[in-house]
């Protein structure tokens, strides 16, 4: 199957039908947890992102942004937009670029309006770049996304090829902070709760059919995972701190592996980071950064 | 602050307002990983209890009944019984006894129905007894509860001692079965998200009023490994196959400890189980057992 260049130009500039996303404060506690949020029992600072009646107040963790459009991959994988029709198993998430706008609030409904911003031509896939702005009830824009999906199989339809990023690439020296963290066997299957419900990380035969030994952790956990490592290094886990991370998804984690984040400080609060497996010593996330703001220029302040 | 008898005689007796309790398959899963289920990797016959999408069913882990009533503790702990004041610090969680009376739904709304069955004077404490029936959306009973709390402060009141009960002490044997498991440092933020938001289970501050070093976790969550290790090792994990549990919840466990279950068959289905820390050689969880019915007797069979 392929797309032609006709269906093509229709899907550039694509809107996915808007909907919501709603959550409360255990939404939020469940999604800290699930990346790995106050497993140190020597440093409560997490304590804030996961116990709604904390004395300091209650912050969700800014990562948990990437849980709003949820429905939107739904909709993707179900052959939901019309002229994108694939086998689930071929899409892969390759980059994920997530800006906070606006302090995330503590619960309520955020509205999402996906729509497909570039389609490039890779040859043997297809890249689908997709923006999705996100509402809180009155409106503010609170988060930005930009999901790249590579899905096999679609290429070969004439399009642009697209330039290749090399950005984020670590500086050749050694990291500023390295933090490791192992996670739970059963990782995916709690983060899985917050919203994505892909068999591949649950079902052992499904993962089986994907080429996998047993079910794989979610690329946006270890995402989670990095963007706690960098949060509590580099901005005193202070929520209000973090304005965009970008990664690139490299290659898979199996739950109950360990996860070195590497973390280089580029000045103005660019910090590039990449993550291994420690087991394996493979680079599972690269390509990465986050920006963080100065004190005074809190998100929200 | 006490009970005069006269209050005493009113309160035995007393009906709480029945109460709704509303739940997903996403809230019996994340249940059953909140009490250790699918942590080891190389068993997957707890992902019926954590998948929703499993090809040979979902089932909701029989001991998740304890959640229903989890209302009853917040109108208890906020005075919401009249005549019964107290500090909720000074409140114990003594024992429990859960009986399973037909299979549970995977999703939907139960109704609790809490009276106060007996109240006795301890001297310096008062037991309260509360029986708690609950039943499906088709009026049938599913579970039986019966709560035993004691109230530091209350007794004194001039009422009956009450009997007190050595039922299920271990045989003078080795067990037949012993499990270890370890816990998360964050299992008792996991657990509370089903239902019980203690402070005591999150708030170092107030656990330290409460005497202890750090928060500790919940009784039942060492209730739920307890049970989820006799069902595997004497029922296939088969949850049909639970009918009863009773537990005396008779020391603390701290998040991160590793939980010892060592299990006796005394025959006819009944297995006396206790639970120690190993850390600290303490017997946790006494006077127990679980009772299983054989294959052809399996609840709703």
């Amino acid at each position: 199957m392929s797309i032609s260049p006709v269906n093509l130009a229709a899907l550039v500039g694509y809107a996915f039908e808007p909907f919501d996303f709603r959550y409360t404060e255990r939404d939020a506690s469940l999604y800290a947890l699930s990346i790995g949020g106050a497993s140190n029992p020597l440093d409560t600072s997490d304590l804030r992102f996961v116990y709604e009646q904390h004395a300091d107040g209650f912050n969700v963790f800014p990562t948990f942004a990437v849980i709003f459009p949820s429905r939107m991959i739904d909709v993707l994988l179900s052959g939901g937009v019309p002229g994108l029709a694939f086998d689930p198993l071929m899409l892969l998430h390759g980059e994920q670029d997530t800006e906070i706008r606006a302090p995330l609030p503590t619960s309520g409904v955020v509205t999402c309006k996906p729509v497909i911003s570039a389609i490039y031509d890779k040859g043997k896939g297809a890249l689908v770049i997709t923006d999705v702005p996100c509402y809180d009830e009155n409106g503010t824009e609170i988060a930005f996304h930009r999901y790249s999906m590579y899905i096999r199989g679609l290429g070969g339809f004439g399009g642009e090829r697209g330039a290749s990023s090399e950005v984020n690439v670590p500086p050749d020296r050694a990291p500023d902070a390295v933090t490791s963290e192992q996670t739970m066997p059963n990782q995916a299957l709690i983060y899985r709760l917050s919203g994505d419900t892909n068999p591949l990380h649950a079902d052992p035969m499904r993962a089986a059919f994907a080429g996998f030994d047993r079910p794989i952790l979610h690329g946006l956990c270890t995402f989670g995972y990095a963007a706690r490592a960098v949060l509590r290094t580099f901005a005193d886990n202070d929520a209000a701190r973090f304005k965009r991370i970008r990664v690139r998804f490299a290659k898979h984690v199996f739950p109950g592996e360990t996860l070195l984040t590497e973390m280089w400080d580029m000045g103005d609060g660019q910090i590039v980071f990449r993550v291994k497996v420690a087991e394996r010593d493979e680079v599972v996330l690269s390509h990465a950064a986050v920006e963080l703001v100065a004190d005074e220029q809190r998100v929200g302040a």
